[in-house]
């Protein structure tokens, strides 16, 4: 049985941030507060360092669910940004498969809030129409961990592959010579423990 | 290799509780008491919400075993009651089998005490037949952790998909504007954090 | 060193509900929600069903913090509620304090939201004062455990009791004798554990 | 700060078995049901090994509490058995504390279920009256660890010391040379893995 | 993709028993040990009520891995006990082997330690012969979880289908009333919770 | 036994930042990295609002301890820095004490790298020169749980008392009306769960 | 669906060491500090027995990913080793992929820091071109669980073989009487409760 | 209430390994066998270090415990080494408390297995005859985590201080310039995440 290896290759990503709403991610409690938010904001780095199209949408915004989190609208101030009236599951929403499908590419990168629903009902739907999907899965949260390992399953077992943000970031840069200081931004901002690194670095170089 | 997302359908589902029996929930430590009931009770508001046909079956309810928990005898009055005589798997017992077929549904939607047996052993029985399997597993439990990792294992790579109550109330509804009010009651009862979410809302839009 | 049993004694009693509020209670995670809620709810039922005299408070209620959960304030109508406009500690609220002492009891049942502050503060208020206090410490909870831990140390160094709320109910209820069928029905309730003895030993006797 | 060690002294301690019933066994969730059982049977052949005067007592027998288990009733068969009638705390019952002061002893060993009622409530009685208290804490379960933590912490504050059934048999014995064969007998019952030592010894010795 | 369940047959399984050494047993710190004791020895008491063809094996009993846990070798005196005089894969001994296919059995029913060896090589030696392999996961030990989760992994992966002792026993029995005292008894003997619930039911019959 | 709170006064408080270098923070394991940078910058935020007299201290910082993490360097730019020349216990340095001194605080308010050094040697030392002292235990990390566990217990035991840095910021702040959008901004700024709150609310008003 | 058993053969494996680098190794948690060097050090010693081809590589030496750690590279003195000048995965290095073409074997034992990058990408790599693939999970680390479960179950569904260093070990032994004291020597160094065995053992044959 | 810091002076302190045996060693599982033995062997290492009187003590060495670890003895050749015939506390031994009173020192510093019983008893009864008692927990090791609680507390309420290896390495060292190289290579050897600090920082030097 033959294996091709479908890795993200940065010209052909999009980027589904689903569901990051105020109110929903009270809801999580399958990481810290404080592990989640860094992780969803490192996904969003990484979406612009590597100018990935990215594609923003929530559901009832205007219910206890909440606004979406301002820093994900500030850091895609121009990215399609899909309101839906009703549908729970983004790909039942014409516009949103259509704004997917305008971008042309065929690997789908997908984070969202919570898991089992928001991110898993699009990623089965988008695999199904022979997307290559890949779940983001530590800028994903939901209920508790039961629920997140019945989530994952169902997503592996039907061929979606799951990543973390740090992974994504490396899988799509390749080669650090591409951009040493920008990359390496990235992690310093968001990996306390690489950003200790180099800091001790800097610090013996200078003595 | 093409993947078929195999989604749950109102109208093509059938709700299977399998041996919820006062005796056999003292036995469930892989959840605590207060959370597994919640669930189970949440998946049962959740089948006569969408008015799914609905099958109850129990074994030696007169032995430890116990009785069905009287919430859920008095959440389904009229669904067909299979007290088996004596075969574990209730898969095995003619008139539940029957009672299945007669729904003419093709989608099981299974919950039990316990997951290795009462939900594994029928969920893979009709696996074998051709039916598409559900496996609620938060509103199934059993004795521990690693025995319930075993048989999520079994019945995933049998071909069952792994869900949560939340999962499978979302994947019901489809569209939040088919009705708002009732769906949103169902979280708002088994789920405090949502519940919490309406709550501030509402003062905030009183004030 | 002599040691003297201060043991609750439900005529020297006040219950103490501190900020158990909507949006506070979304930033408790170290218990899950749905153990939490029935936490707090058995004991508001324990409060009413020995008659204690109770005093509700919150703190800005029109902010995040959120409306009082409206189950408390039904459990106890006519308790003194003391909307706190901007102490953070109980105890340096006159009108809180002043309610307290208009009880005549010695005894501070305390349990809040979130633990190290809403429920020490007041505690150690009072300890000073020479109230005994006694905090229900799966009806108080707060970020995570680690946070937790401290809180209850805190407490306890200061002489503080830590009990639960089904200890709490049982120091009150000192004899079965007194109320039978009272007392268990909130064991049902509140216990799913018991109730599925109770249901167990129902269905045996009827057989 | 001077400070006594209250050591155990087998001919001054009298061994309490408080409300270990099926029913409330049922209930122990802060240890797994195998450990348990093996904890509270090494305790009573510690008990019968040392020959300790030893009183049983329950609540409600007749209730959902169940009965004691069989196997504790059948190692002390002469034994005080106080069956409570009501009394929660077994020291508010007389004729449980004239058993326990009739046997002259002043060390008082305690086990029993749920932890922080059957055994913090008598523990703390009993200390009040100047007994030495040492509380068997893993041969006493209770609903969760939270639970226990603060029953642990609330009894530890009130000068009880706190010991496993194989502390409790080690300080107790004091010497190996006073029968080796007896002691490390229950060793090897209740500890599979010193009787693996054991095994694996005399296999060496007779190879 | 059909799918055809696997399903223990009495009548076509051999038990087979890996390693069950009193040095074995020492590194065993997946399950606590009183817990896996109690596992292997539930599944030997369900392979004798179901007079399952087993084999006992072990390797260098006279080294550091220590002789066969005595209690196993009284349960199976007659069963062919296959001493490896080197290999680590039990299936790497023509003697195991030809035992094993001298049954004529088609099912494999395997226990060891440790898990990512003695019993992860024979299985998957055993699949890729075309025999059905069942792991009883919880009689299986190994140095940590880490490692378990890596072997079960492994073995789920390649084919084998993963179990309990609770799941073999059920699926072998098929039906309570093919012996209920018999059945009902190995439950008693191991599953204390099990044992409550019968005692707590005969306690009220008889009241 | 009459009890005093000793309450945290902004007016009498000085912060001791002991040891929080790059090389030591690689150490820390019992809080996740992002958790651990989250709250040492939360208790240096609350340090600067309530202008707190604050001390930095360190350790070798040109050897493998690595440099004071510059986001605190820049955090109190004018604040004495220690720069210990080879004394573990910061107390054993005179010109440490002699700047603890000079502020005429008699509350120290603790924080550092590693919990049971760094933090607990002078904790001690303060202790037994009659200082109040507080561990601010979220923003003090080690190897790991165990190690913290044995440090709270010697720091607590000894008088001093475990805080959480949101525990502290509240005890100094005593009362909201004090200012509210400062103290809420941090509490915006390092409580993700409490900033959802707030934007929930503002969406809600804003509609 | 018939399985081949790709079992590890010593004759035909190659082994890779990924980036094991001073700095990268401060970034892994998913393992104790003291297990992970001992897993790694244990591969090492099983590569040496065994005289498996070897192939180190490192990316950055010279920036905060630092050195290789020098017992390794001195377990491996003549090696091919790969200083990549910014490959992130290793198979995109020609030299790298040379090295292991070099070699001829087509089984490949992968263990590298982190997981999911310097072992997931060129893991995924190998399978493609056909390789044999087996990832030491032990001596691979990575930030925290949740990232190591996902890489996990990425490669494990790309078809690599997830095994542990005594698995390995075990399965390129075959036979402990190719060598009892060679083998039973990595085993006493690297498995202390291994040790242990030894040490009683050699005690009772020589008392 | 004034404190005394009784700290650990080098001059003033005798280190008493208590039954580090081979066989009881395999109970201990409330520490991973790599983290246990690289603690003990480091605490070994700063006895010597700081030459530090020490007794080494066992019981039983013929039988199952098994004798003591051979890198002790190895370590402390010339120590008084205290075979107990049959005490199970030693301090019950003459010749051991002779020993410990021939130091003329009066801080002792304990380590042993099992917690509950070889550490405390001796720890216990040291505290009553005025000794100031550190035990250091990580060298100490037991059955489980809830039997560590119980014994920590027992210990620590009696006024024993607890500390690990690393802090009592600190405390006795009190300054680095009294051995950088010394003090800073025991570290490098036990710490695996501070030896990572010291090669990355030693190859940047060198870069």
């Amino acid at each position: 049985m033959s294996y091709t290896y479908n890795r993200l290759d940065k010209d052909d990503v999009v980027l589904l941030m689903v569901d990051h709403q105020a109110g929903l991610l009270s809801l999580v409690r399958d990481f810290s507060q404080d592990e989640f938010k860094n992780n969803v904001m490192a996904l969003a780095d990484i979406g612009r360092f590597f100018n990935l199209p990215t594609i923003l949408t929530t559901s009832f915004e205007d219910g206890p669910n909440g606004p979406i989190v301002p820093e994900l609208k500030e850091a895609f101030p121009d990215a399609p940004y899909i309101a839906r009236p009703g549908q729970v599951n983004a790909w039942d929403n014409e516009d949103f498969v259509k704004a997917v499908k305008d971008t042309g590419k065929k690997q789908l990168l997908i984070a969202g809030v919570v898991t089992e629903v928001c991110v898993a009902f699009p990623a089965l739907s988008a695999l199904e129409e022979g997307f290559e999907v890949f779940v983001v899965t530590d800028a994903s949260g939901t209920f508790n961990q039961t629920t997140r390992d019945a989530a994952w399953n169902r997503m592996s077992q039907a061929g979606a592959q799951l990543m973390s943000w740090f992974g994504v970031g490396c899988e799509l840069h390749r080669d650090w010579r591409n951009d040493i200081e920008g990359f390496g931004g990235i992690l310093a901002k968001h990996l306390p423990a690489y950003s200790n690194l180099i800091q001790s670095r800097d610090a013996t170089l200078g003595s």
